[in-house]
């Protein structure tokens, strides 16, 4: 029988105890458990991203996976904190949409608000749940497994959908859903959105910020040095990238800027 | 028989190869250590800012943990390598204060002075204690838990206090002890040191450089955005915050910064 | 029979999923598996960078360590993914030259092409071999061990040289190699290349931009309050330091930067 597996999402940063203390909390109870790091860098307080980084990562995991998700701008207020079955997997984080992009990819999902609140530490202090109730239960629940009798199950749970790309006439305005670590700017147009002839003819016409990107390639290391191109990345989205560069420092270009498909130029 | 629990904090960075070689150095010795990060981001030779880190996250970690704490601006000099027995844990650390938060919660820990030297690589390079000394001594402690052999019991080790505030009238000048990934600033001002009449009222009077607090909240979640509120953190500290936002580049202070409590005011 | 250790050392930063994607890919294949962080913030493409990092840390890892180094600029593109068996250990590369400290140390390394792609995740994506080459074939190498059967040994692989330092009649120039985390500038000035009289003398003359180095330090702890001196660090070579200060901001210098030492004068 193999150790449970736990991983951990987080906005706290790695510059101070947070998230080793999570890790103390959740080896305290469950000593055998193995935990390891997803991220802890999402934007603080985004849940969007948080939501594509559980969302892309999970379904390499294995079953019975614990993923704990602390992103949680409603810390001490009245939103709860959910123990969701998915996928053969299972997440623990607070009900904010953090886990949309888990629900789906799995409809089936098994959704509770976690109630059995002796699971939690003591006193639960208002700002660190993280420490106070994510981290006990992901403990707790990586020894018994039984989702049942940490609450009840519930339906409305919050949710929402990534913004998708809008048709206008022949053009899709989509935006930049967030930069990676090599300045590519991830788009939310995606694979099939895009006109297939591009593939073919590695030709494509989108326009981000002041730039129109024409040329369309398989991979990062097509194109010219500094030559700005698009490709599909490898979560199957539209991304603009610079060879060696970086896309967003050469185009000025962040998160949420506009970005727009011609689909007859293909 | 739990495999033996080893846990890092340096100020390394996470840009280079110290930490992970420190990580091969514990497990070429004992391959069976699980070994996790606390935190490689220490403010460069801050003995301060380790010893929060260390002091805040160990309590939640089990009985036996090993705990290797390597912030080390007097590495080669004559400062003593330290193994402490304290709270039924381990800790690894030069002798230069950074275990100041675990003497001060368990008054009856143990300090040795690491001098058994077959223990170290050879040789001990004089830049490197963390790969030569503090890491082979986790390993092959790890392994033996025999305290005895490692050194002496010593009693004239380095120690500090945190700065505490300081009482003038009505007033309570205190400090920003540091800044977290939030942009919360974290004073030394304790939870007992506020008035309990500011959380039954909502109201207090902080001055922090050219602002004057007003608004005493529960958790980071209540307030207007965009407000500059005051709590009392999960470190039980007094902590300056921004609904959604950065107090640090809000009010424009960081570490060190001044900060004053009038008593009278809730 | 101890776990399987691998390791992960890649410039995928820790700001999204990449990461943290490759080990759900490992452990999704090999749960058993024991996954440490080298380090993720290699320079972006920065080759020699993550010849660097693996090559200063793998010595220190036991047998049958299993390293896997993503540092991937021809990503999608003709370049191999290697298996190479080196000092008892195990590394997972693309054929790039990332590895050529490996292959200086133990110049006896068994070097394969790794063509069984059905170890590959289906489809492999352009973009992130990462996630469908190298850490699938990491995972499945940890439950066989059978070097032969992830394709043939070739001989043509990839490698290049440190820049050497050059001399000029009595003075040997140099270059940074890298800046540490406490902004050390570490040359490839080798300690052999020192005159040994610096080490008696505490005298040397290097010069670093506009600076003169006079003074040869044993460690860092040496040295007045915010003087520039010189060392031997824990790689073995010379090395630019400030005490209890960052020699990359009080010079203005980085990686490339021209470092010359005079060979008459310690």
């Amino acid at each position: 029988m193999i150790d449970p597996l736990i991983t951990l999402t987080t906005d706290f940063g790695t510059s101070d105890h947070l998230a080793g203390t999570m890790k103390g909390v959740i080896l305290g109870i469950n000593p055998a458990a193995r935990i390891y790091d997803l991220q802890h860098h999402v934007a603080p307080f985004d849940v969007l991203d948080a939501a594509l980084t559980i969302g892309s990562a999970y379904p390499y995991f294995p079953p019975r996976t614990i993923h704990l998700v602390v992103v949680d701008p409603g810390v001490g207020t009245e939103r709860r904190p959910l123990l969701v079955s998915a996928d053969q997997q299972y997440f623990i984080a607070p009900d904010n949409g953090v886990l949309s992009m888990v629900y789906e990819r799995d409809p089936t999902a098994s959704v509770r608000h976690i109630t059995a609140s002796h699971n939690f530490l003591t006193p639960v202090s208002p700002t660190f749940h993280g420490r106070d109730v994510f981290a006990p239960v992901a403990g707790w629940f990586s020894k018994t497994w039984q989702v049942e009798s940490f609450g009840p199950v519930i339906t409305d749970f919050v949710r929402f959908s990534l913004p998708k790309a809008k048709l206008d006439g022949q053009t899709l305005k989509g935006v930049v859903l967030r930069v990676d670590a090599f300045g590519n700017l991830v788009t939310n147009l995606r694979a099939d959105e895009v006109p297939p002839a591009a593939a073919e003819t590695g030709k494509i016409r989108v326009q981000a910020g002041d730039k129109v990107i024409e040329h369309f390639v398989r991979t990062f290391g097509q194109g010219a040095p500094g030559e700005v191109v698009a490709l599909i990345g490898s979560t199957g989205f539209l991304e603009i990238a610079v060879h060696k560069g970086s896309a967003a420092r050469t185009l000025g270009l962040g998160r949420g800027a506009e970005v727009t498909l011609e689909l007859s130029a293909a």
